[in-house]
């Protein structure tokens, strides 16, 4: 977060066979079994429908108006990775675009998450290179200032550190650190597990008051029924 | 609006017909036939394409970052009601997902109305579970705090009480007290009717200045043309 | 900008191949090749997916919650035009539906683009007839105040004179003066050339920080890589 | 809510007495008093530093643009009064200056509370008429549609019937209804007496956590405390 | 407001009796005088409680991020000019702050309107140095990119041309165009004088629906009174 | 950021004199000499004009619409810490208000910067008890849910760590990594007196132009001066 100019070119990627793992569940989900942590702002929204992506992440710090750093993040990606922007400031100039999106595909980049814009999104949903950004915005940048690569950064609100998974889909954008993949794959596992029990007992008929035994405690809590 | 942790469980609903013969208008018709009122504030929007509701207000006064008074409020709905969701503050959280769903749907719920977040959003799309929000958020609740359910509320600055007909589509959400609910069917009927014919005039090349007889009363207001 | 109750009912338009010439970039496209200019603020979206339009503006300026000088509008549109409509103050009420659209199609019209709000969008959508709005509202409008057409309007922090070339997409909208509509199309076709060219080297693996050269810039500005 | 045109000669409002036990207290204590409900939305805010309202609510629901009604509403104003003002759209137009507060003022008028925007604040500074908005703004308005006085309305999200006692101060604005103030005045004198021995124990270096006995269910619900 | 990398070092300001005429009048008078036009948006708002300024524009066009041009723009500042800055895109960083208001002084600058962020506001009231801002924001910036001075620009939707004069005070921000400026005082001279006698009736218990002639006009627009 | 239902006792704080090195300086300069970074987002804004703090955090997590773990937090801060509390959602509900305030007082804490609501500004700004926040609202909150405190937090967009100085005045609010504050006041002090000097030459009349020899770079950059 705290550093200008640096291209960190290591960084710990989860094991393949963990992202694989939670790559199925949903954002929610995922949130859910980490404990209703992890989201970003909701404000960051997929550019076309259907768009959906879960990687371990390579970190672009930008600066206002200036995409210079997306070049130099692009040479980081290994296949599988999410490029995750954040910027200095606020800033919905369009950072990214097609001719980005087609050398990040080249290098097996799986996806974008932007605290910023992102433009010529009719080429993006043809491509299915699926980017996840607080605006749509033709406005172009310049190549001018350094940023970093691979440095913690907080994107849409959440601290994003290189490697850890970010999974986005139309419910919105989740981060899991990098130590807990597996942990939260698992919980996710379980999590949809019962909550195909539940869905298939509430589809039946049966109500929440008594399924999750909430009748007593509302009770409790001194709600009252009125005719 | 001013009572917490009661729950009514009778409420007027107005005739089923009156209901069914409100539900063809779209919501810009009905909110002309009602005289310009009855709007919820534009930022409620349907959470997938083609969602479209109609039905009596089932209402719920949430707290934030709360979901319990939802599982009471489904209780409460009979085939065809609406849910109608309003928070004691702002609040984005996801209040609402596919279980909630499924529950609601098992009741005869027709969909929900939120000033508030909602999540599994492609999963309520597959269901065509219609619902209108005024976010999309992963954001997990918890279940501690009493609020209402049939009291009347304040949804998106807009009042709904138990029983009035709400109805949304892609152009938002309208409010139809239930005493005006076969009056306002009749209203919607005839505007269409006029609008129809409207439509085909226009279509037909002649100019709304001429067909509503702008003219003069443009002129009178001093409107001037210039070459 | 600075007349009320005046049409103008001259106005240069552009040769027409010159529009034509225009036609088949992309905004994105466009802004680049004016230099970067152009564009109206990112919250004019369309209002239903694949919206596209490029033709000389009619302008209109809307008093808040008044669509009187739409139809006065109307009236001024040749075949191709788009209507540009500001209104004196931020006003997202629905100021535009099927009926003026219909109308429009009927005299030609290609689109809308609004500094406010606009409903009737499913019927919109089937009509194909494409609007740019800043929100998607219900709300219905007098007809009471005059206005102005075919003056200069600022539009979403835009200037548009009346026959400046509007061009919309899901990238947003931009507008080419009158006088720089031929040149602009020539910069936008060497500009796509150029990018074809570009994503092909892309797309072949070929970084950005090589094909353009960044790599010695980077270095002078102090970019540190480290491992 | 659902009627434009008309104005209400007859209101009911609360007790005087009631009134002034009531003022005294601040909105966060009235808010609390009445079971933590009432309030408007945060955005209504004092025009200028130290503005503080408390009386019974003259209603006037306006159109975008256009100020007719509030003239209509003063009439109806009597002395203590509080014009509460809503529109049938959000508009922030300058619907209120230092005329309108000159008239309110002659009739005994004690300020107003607007979803709307106001102008000519430092005037309205100078004469300490105390004026809660959503927006400053200079945006002059007509005088052409009708709109209602003294019929319920939603300002800020917060139903207001004619009556009802609008309190506002630093914090905020909330709205007593008529039935509720004498009780309201007396749990706020309850509340605040609760306060003054609480704010002592505290000053004096007691905790929160101790004084209110939070120690057992703090742990109970699973806190843990690390070294 | 369709070029990059110019400054005009010769534009025509008004006769400074015309621009002296103008300063004692409010931004709403100002907006009214001219026939209800000219207003910047009203999230432009000054840094401090009085600040007020009046004078002809020097503009600068600056780009996301980066106040090269604010330098190249104070060098053409005359005794009594206002600066007034754009930006290419919606930016909030701190452009402005201590430094070049003291250097803005020294050539007699008036103060600054902004479309953007500034800083230092504390030095910026302790200098009575006037500035109206859309944030206030310590975020500092580059000197990279070139924009331009004294282009036409748009800033917070008003179009500024250099010379216009720009005046601002607690009720926002007004443009009146060079050539209107004289008959803009002259009409507002005439508001004025006009209010001072309607505030003398209106304060003396007059109501605005006699003074104005109000009551036929509502009655043919069906307004009824209800007891 | 990834653990709720902890209370971290021990935190390593800075050295006193290091703190208060730092806190002569501005948000401004501070967010400068630690090369352009760490500031929270601009909407984070002093509740009274004049507030100020600096010194060592002790975070809070919050939960949405509820205050229960400030009390535990209160318990944490010892003599010039500052609390700084973020929330697990977006809520602007008045999670601190003159309680809160004297008991963390009596504690020797120096302020509060909070993601969310505050309230009793009055009392605060009578106090002098600096608070910077983003909303002032008087709605209430609970005692239900755990969060935490002193784990990292994100706040309005910002990392901040158990220890790291936050400094806020009128112009925002920045973090100061623990690890950096020696250098930061040291770099700080250096920027003020460099400053110094230029304000003098600025003052006497030299252009930034010349100061810092920007007319060369400038014309290499293309611009162009016309007459």
């Amino acid at each position: 977060m705290h550093e200008l100019g640096v291209v960190h070119r290591s960084i710990t990627r989860p094991a393949r066979p963990d992202v694989e793992a939670l790559a199925p569940y949903g954002v929610s989900t995922l949130h859910e079994a980490m404990g209703r942590l992890g989201l970003m702002r909701p404000y960051v929204r997929p550019v076309y429908p259907g768009a959906r992506l879960c990687g371990p992440a390579v970190t672009v710090l930008l600066q206002p108006g200036d995409n210079w750093m997306m070049h130099v993040a692009i040479e980081q990606l290994q296949p599988g990775d999410v490029l995750v922007a954040a910027c200095t400031t606020e800033c919905e100039d369009g950072f990214f675009g097609d001719l980005l999106a087609t050398s990040a595909r080249a290098r097996g980049g799986a996806g974008l998450v932007i605290d910023g814009g992102c433009r010529d999104v009719a080429d993006l949903q043809e491509m299915d290179f699926p980017v996840f950004s607080r605006a749509v915005n033709s406005k172009g940048t310049v190549k001018a200032t350094l940023g970093s690569v691979n440095v913690p950064v907080v994107c849409a609100n959440a601290l994003v550190r290189p490697g850890d998974v970010v999974a986005a889909d139309a419910d919105g954008v989740v981060v899991v650190p990098v130590e807990r993949v597996a942990e939260t794959a698992e919980a996710a596992r379980r999590r949809e597990e019962n909550e195909a029990r539940k869905r298939e007992r509430l589809a039946a008929g049966e109500l929440g008051l008594d399924m999750y035994g909430m009748r007593e405690p509302l009770k409790a809590a001194g709600l009252r029924y009125l005719d």
